[in-house]
């Protein structure tokens, strides 16, 4: 007999293509700790018969599922959802099976004739006598009246009736037969991050400049700083490495092949005789002083941001302790980075070919490690993507296990799969193309597919306009009204977004060349000494904005990001809602930074959970204009060197309780 | 430590989302004997290395892979072919590694100083002396002296360019380092069919109505019809059931509830005192008979199809022999058939829940075997989805396994899903929604979606303009012109098509009753007797579209399918080509069956592989007409009591060998 022995052939439901799904199931769908999980599948069996339908779920590790009964939706698709209420690993799959129960009350309600339904319900007398056995206590006895009352003398058509009663169904589909149900196996991995994963604005600030009159800036500078970034609305402090700089080859102001004696050098070139990755440059303060900065943070609501560089200087310890770690040239010295014809002598790369790759990735890791040690829960990679994926898959898989609450941000300008797979192995957050993404098209079609394509499962945008080494022509060229603009984008258009500062906020635009994205002057090789009270800065601007997302529910999640028609391309119309529609946002920014931009934008107001008979109010969250509008066509109109964009909150006039209907119809 | 010790970190390829692959690899994808197989993947790694990609293919069950290398196409996705020249399962996956030599060649080309040349060149020194310990005989011999040469004391520009020849690479590319490459594992399943599973023309006919006169048809006068049927160019035949007609609940004439006393009854209640389902309805002959008409068939490059129905009259043998195989109702009797208030008496379905399941499953499968036995390799498998679709699963791999030249074609008009089940778990060819596809939009849309789509690597589309059970309402109405154009659709959207015949040929379009799409005086339950020689009949032209279909590569694959717009909502246009362009087919059919309807139609001349700047011809392949046409936009005609439907064969004035290029470049 070719039958295999294993094989159990009345499990006959089928379940297929459930979603949120990552490669099927290699790797974990995102979520953030409180959010509602919606499960969807194709679930089905041959023939006719009615089929249950049920979600499991549990924290990774828990024996038993929790359970959760999904919902048919349309053409063999169903869904479900349940709630996370705690950070790290969870899993979920589903079950289903034909129910007999389910199908014998469908026909019953079909049957016309009445000898029909007296066959019929002896039929389902059977089945309860079957059902009951799995009861106990008072649920057995009431199913034993049932049963008793079914087998009445009594009409047939009143006894259908009370068989097709709605608690009949309810307790019988506790007692449901199983034994051939269906599990889709494995089941899927979820995994839970803290709610700053989804919801982040992150500032760059390089330490070193913290000071002011060009002395070097110190932790406890940074410390002085606070106030005005928590004032900012900023949740996230990002430094640069604060680790010892190499000297050999040190890089000189703007990118000088030889430093002069004063220049600090790159913090990307990491490493000196005073330590490694794992120490501080001596000039911005002790262990100490970082941990007290960390704390002094967190008490504003600021996680400090370090910068994990898996290279090093010349000088790093790691060079002569651990040689085998590096590429030799034949003459036995070591491989620097290059890409020929150019040379990078100031850094050498590590080599993830070497034979000890064991030690290598267990020392990488400490670093981590350290870090996390010192009260650092979250951590920008600098070109992960020029490290073994699967390194990243281990590290991130690791540290997360103990410590669920750190996020990793991906700097990993490169290709879309490899950043995809970057986002895939474990990085919380993603570096994306959206400082190039200027025009109407090119934002409606990247934010189209970032928020609504299976991507969103696993990569999560921080988008940014402005780092110490993306300064775009937009920016050059496009002065106060370009900043605003690329402002107003990335923190609406986007839950996680980040600007390298003062450089955005003093709107710093000139570039090293003409041509080039480096900035003149770059922080990077040299200690700046910003002016930062200056009329003109941006920070309150940067203040507002924070504040508007901190204030406006939609404005935290990405999912329900839709576009709206302009009748004008250098105005871009979107809008943000929460799922029960009471928080709508509604934003236009005028693209072009030189002259002022005027047109109609038409909303859908239906996707917007306006009801379109009723008036409704916009107002203007940058300027606390108020306006009525009465049809889903308006004119706006937007002048670069006023204010080159709205964000509007759209309330109905009619306050929402006398009229329950229009968002819910709307959004059912 | 929390290193896997099974890990290899130094494995860094990554490779990912291969195609064809259904359902991540769970069901083979689908090609047929001789077609070369086009596998793509995305293969990256980290950094900036070089990368071998090499695609691995075998039979299943075969101890060593077969290579052939893989080449980059865009943005990490990477095209490698092979060719499938046996019958029945294969495996394919894909290889790659970041390759040291390749590198370094890559790096060696860049440089520009002389002394980084000649730095390079010792690196190539090195990593050759590695490469030669794993080659022999003279290709070592040769390495040894390519060592000798960049170590010589010459111009390191004149070495280096030295180094660069193909030669070198093509030599070392056999002795690449593999030992950390990355293999995707598992390998994806295919499947290899015989060609008739992608192209074939299916006569459906009952054989009890093969006689005249209204006599029983019997398999002789059948065999009297082959010469018929194969000068229309069908190479399948297939067959309602032949077996013998329950007497039980037997339907009348119409589907009437009670038949008279020489009604015949329905082919599809299967089972009676003579025998079930490896038995032969008497009237019909015998077994000897239907085996040489099988013969006799093949002769004329015919196969007969048998309909395999699992399900019983009251009077099957297995009601008696296996009760155990069916449900049974509270009195006692078996549970016939019902679909509330509906029932159908005549009909036992099996249970499949049965604790006897296997055995119910060995004796199903016992039934295909028994036919194969008795020399019919194709199936037409009645309402597959109302049976489980694990039993399928198991069931035709079974039977494949053994006979991998056998055709289950799914007759299962149901929701999309099972039916794309039924074609993943195995079924050859499926019956489709073409019967009520009739607007250009939906044609369009659905043929689009049959030919574009990733199902198309496992649903193989078999298209009937009507069975025994469907009569639209198109034909209903239309007439002649219905008829045609829906012939013409059939056999050139898709290679797989079939048509219930004669009522086919003979326009026969009368319904049950209003609204219904059941054939009044339906051959289900009587015999008919067919005046096949008239004058009208459309036997003609069903020789001249299979002898065309027959005559036109382009026309015997789906791929290829392209629409074209027309100016006219009644007027349909699309083509086909060979990938090579020496065969292309363009149609353009009038879906309005009433009126002449007229138009442009606009040709995407490149994808057509036709050079824009030249005339060339249409040939209608139906009437034999020329055309030179010399733009893509060109007026057509179609007048439906004439000829609704052009099918154009297109060929450039000049000949092809003269302006080599067009083509060429087109599908380039």
């Amino acid at each position: 007999m070719s039958l295999p022995k294993a094989l159990e052939g009345r499990r006959r439901a089928v379940i297929e293509n459930i979603t949120p799904s990552v490669d099927g199931g290699r790797y974990a769908a995102k979520r953030c700790i409180g959010d509602t999980v919606t499960v969807e599948a194709d679930v089905f069996v041959d023939g006719h018969e009615e089929l249950r339908c049920v979600l499991l779920h549990r924290r990774r590790g828990e024996a038993r599922w929790n359970e959760s009964e999904m919902t048919f939706l349309v053409n063999d698709h169903w869904r479900g959802t349940f709630t996370v209420t705690a950070l790290g690993a969870y899993e979920f799959t589903v079950t289903a099976w034909p129910d007999a129960f389910l199908t014998w009350r469908h026909d019953l309600a079909r049957w016309t004739a009445v000898e029909d339904v007296a066959v019929a319900l002896q039929v389902g007398i059977a089945l309860l006598r079957d059902i009951v056995q799995r009861a106990q206590g008072s649920d057995a006895k009431q199913l034993r009246k049932w049963i008793a009352r079914l087998g009445a003398d009594a009409d047939p058509m009143v006894l259908r009736n009370e068989a097709l009663d709605d608690a009949v169904m309810m307790l019988v589909e506790r007692y449901a037969d199983r034994r051939h149900a269906t599990i889709h196996d494995p089941p899927l991995p979820l995994w839970v991050d803290p709610v700053q994963a989804r919801f982040s604005a992150w500032y760059e600030l390089f330490p070193r400049s913290a000071a002011s009159g060009g002395r070097h800036g110190t932790f406890a500078d940074c410390e002085a700083r606070l106030p005005e970034i928590a004032q900012m609305g900023f949740d996230v402090l990002y430094f640069p490495p604060i680790h010892p700089i190499g000297r050999t080859k040190r890089k000189g102001r703007n990118n000088a092949l030889v430093a002069g004696p004063t220049d600090p050098g790159s913090p990307w070139a990491i490493g000196a005789r005073e330590g490694g990755h794992k120490s501080i440059h001596p000039e911005l303060g002790s262990a100490q002083d970082f941990r007290r900065l960390v704390s002094a943070a967190r008490e504003r609501g600021i996680e400090i941001a370090l910068d994990i560089a898996y290279q090093c200087s010349p000088d790093h310890p790691y060079v002569t302790e651990h040689p085998q770690w590096f590429k030799h040239r034949p003459d036995g010295s070591i491989q620097y980075a290059e890409n020929p014809p150019k040379k990078y002598q100031d850094i050498y790369p590590f080599d993830f070919d070497t034979e000890d790759w064991r030690a290598l990735w267990e020392e990488l890791k400490s670093i981590v490690d350290h870090w996390i040690g010192e009260g650092v829960r979250v951590f920008r990679v600098d070109n992960p993507h020029t490290k073994p994926f699967e390194m990243w898959h281990w590290l991130i898989a690791e540290v997360k296990r103990v410590h669920p609450d750190v996020i990793f941000l991906s700097e990993a300008f490169t290709r879309p799969r490899p950043m995809h797979r970057l986002a895939k192995v474990g990085f919380t957050q993603s570096y994306t193309y959206f400082a190039w993404r200027n025009t109407k098209q090119e934002l409606v079609d990247y934010f189209t597919e970032l928020t609504q394509s299976p991507s969103r499962e696993y990569f999560r945008p921080n988008v940014w306009p402005n780092t110490p080494d993306i300064l775009t022509a937009y920016l050059q060229t496009g002065q106060r009204a370009a900043f605003i603009a690329r402002l107003v984008l990335a923190g609406t258009l986007s839950t996680n977004y980040g600007i390298y500062g003062p450089a955005f906020e003093l709107m710093e635009h000139a570039p090293r060349e003409a041509g080039s994205e480096e900035y003149l002057y770059s922080e990077k090789y040299e200690i700046r000494d910003w002016t930062r009270e200056r009329r003109d800065s941006l920070r309150p601007l940067l203040a507002r904005i924070n504040a508007i997302r901190r204030g406006n529910k939609a404005l935290q999640q990405d999912r329900e990001l839709r576009f709206h028609a302009t009748d004008n391309a250098e105005l871009i119309c979107y809008s943000k809602a929460t799922q029960d529609g009471a928080n709508v946002v509604l934003v236009v920014v005028n693209l072009d930074p030189y002259y002022k931009q005027a047109g109609f934008v038409d909303l859908a107001l239906a996707e917007l959970g306006v009801d379109p008979t009723q008036p409704f109010e916009v107002e203007d969250l940058l300027t606390s204009a108020r306006y009525t509008w009465r049809t889903g066509r308006n004119y706006v109109e937007l002048r670069p060197n006023e204010m080159p964009a709205h964000i509007f909150r759209v309330s109905p006039l009619v306050p929402r309780e006398a009229q329950p209907s229009a968002a819910a119809k709307a959004l059912a």
